[in-house]
């Protein structure tokens, strides 16, 4: 029997011939386990959102165009490479807004491109080896983010978390929660407040799911409770992740961050940005230069409903994301460290010193 | 045809022999106008949200137990109290939560023990009398408010409220959308955004709906998208309801009105509080002595959806109100005028003009 605590949210099969997720579409209600085989499920997966979170989708994305070319009968590096690209055309098409989604296929597509010359089956491992490289770096990264969020935290504290960017939306440990799971590892104990982030819930869903799962005291509450559970003394720190941050610290998360920021301010609560070095745009200045998506109105009238909740009449606003300035920002807890106030030098010194090891 | 323009929240029918309401529970979907005429049906009103918003309340529960009265065949001044005394305590039980239930009840039993040795018919008169006169100055103060708050709208500004403080709410007009209503008469062109107000959606559900009935440009959010919608610059003025104020100026209303209050505050948005001045409790030094109610955790995990929307295992918070420090409100909005910072001078002297107008 598989347990979630022993599944990765995406990984490879055990003999490397599927794509092996958790189906979130099912969360919180039933734990189901899927291997992925074909271009169309691998599509699927990405689209209905069996697999979310950013990292995650990067990571499902990068298994999933190698295994469309596993079995390729391409007998030279051109045939191969045209089955490879229109592969990698139909699954960028699952989720036109999905940054990793892209990032994550135009790597796959760099192993291809460097292999010029090279025989299909040295591309395939090549392709292989560069998906696992992807998966295993996804984890360690978040397993850092971890560690230095983890001194963050004091024994005893209660948190509050938005969305989810938890186990489920990365392989392992997740960003803005991984500084928890490791707290925990080394025997602190916390209580999780996770408003349940509407529309769409993933809060109440999975940030909730996940957490209980891992044994950790969670608390459900509405959007609009935050304010008063900050105000009876509940919570002590507020981690969040971000979907892109600028140059200048400003970030991009899901819609309701920038709201739980100026909260957290005004009781005088620190509040962190868990993610890792790559989410930062350094060609992004600030956060006017980030676009924000509006999505389909239904998904708040509706949805989750058994009947419409608004009347037909009206206007819905439901921007996907919100934009929270750096002011708001006590740090951002990165896989190279936590970068504070001034973000553009504390930034740069992050960026150089991952160079610098990555150098070595 | 009965339309909603036409018709009052709750009122007497049109030969005074039935409490003829708004069934809120079937709002947006279906307009539905009951004529409620036994004891069975008056607390099943109550009990069952068909009625609900504090002053409506009131006014339902003074019609209601002067038609429980009206046919009876009391010969004695003493046999019709023990049959008043009889219906006011099971129409009591209906919401044992809502203050002004009790307020209504008790106020027209003052008025059966100012009658003391007068006939059951006598008695009768006074109760009809009464609950017309309650009805009738639920009307007027929520008109009073409408005309003083209308003087902080300008044309063109965008209104943000939160939860229903509506004509739902009360006969007429309302509290925190009176002034609204009001603006629109003297000409002046506003656009509203309406949380949605989870756990129960009062926002979503009857908010919009009666704004847009009403031919005001409406737009629902939910209650985590507030913060991006003031940052865009689409809101200039926030206006709330209130379930109770203490005499220092802190007020307790619908969950998620603090942290509308704190983000105010953050982008410079004037924030104004909408309540008669019976609303002010005097006795309340300040927001310390509120006591925050408890409601069943169903109401945010289970209530409107087609399953469980959080796992099992989890905590679950569900306030009914929050409250909001005096030091985050531009003024408070009442049927006496507006009261202004310092509170305790300014409500002070509201009282006073309202006991000087009662003595003339």
């Amino acid at each position: 029997m598989t347990t979630f605590e022993k599944t990765n949210t995406v990984d490879f099969n055990e003999d490397k011939t599927a794509l092996r997720i958790i189906d979130q579409t099912r969360l919180p209600g039933t734990f189901v386990v899927e291997d992925l085989r074909t271009p169309e499920e691998f599509w699927d997966a990405i689209y209905h959102l069996k697999v979310r979170g950013a990292p995650a989708i990067g990571v499902a994305a990068a298994i999933s165009v190698y295994l469309c070319v596993r079995e390729s009968q391409a007998e030279t590096y051109e045939a191969f490479c045209a089955e490879f690209d229109k592969h990698k055309t139909y699954l960028a098409s699952s989720r036109p807004t999905a940054v990793n989604l892209f990032w994550a296929l135009n790597r796959m597509e760099e192993v291809v491109r460097a292999h010029e010359g090279a025989t299909p089956a040295q591309v395939k491992q090549a392709l292989y080896e560069a998906a696992e490289e992807i998966l295993r770096k996804d984890i360690e990264s978040c397993r850092r983010i971890g560690e230095y969020g983890s001194e963050c935290i004091q024994d005893g504290d209660g948190i509050l978390t938005h969305c989810n960017a938890g186990r489920l939306a990365t392989v392992q440990y997740g960003t803005a929660l991984s500084p928890i799971y490791i707290a925990k590892e080394q025997g602190k104990t916390v209580k999780v407040y996770t408003d349940e982030t509407r529309p769409l819930l993933q809060g109440a869903r999975l940030s909730a799911f996940e957490l209980s799962q891992s044994g950790v005291d969670t608390t459900v509450l509405c959007d609009n409770m935050a304010a008063s559970t900050m105000k009876s003394g509940k919570v002590q720190l507020v981690l969040v992740g971000a979907d892109r941050i600028a140059a200048n610290g400003d970030f991009a998360n899901k819609i309701g961050t920038c709201g739980v920021a100026i909260m957290a301010k005004h009781f005088g609560i620190p509040f962190y940005v868990c993610a890792p070095l790559s989410t930062i745009d350094l060609g992004t200045a600030n956060g006017d230069g980030i676009v924000i998506e509006q999505r389909n109105p239904d998904e708040v009238t509706t949805m989750w409903y058994k009947e419409r909740m608004a009347p037909e009449n009206v206007h819905v606003l439901n921007p996907a994301f919100d934009v929270t300035d750096n002011e708001l920002v006590s740090g951002i807890i990165t896989d190279y460290g936590i970068a504070r106030a001034p973000f553009d030098k504390s930034i740069a010194e992050l960026f150089a010193k991952k160079e610098a090891e990555e150098a070595r």
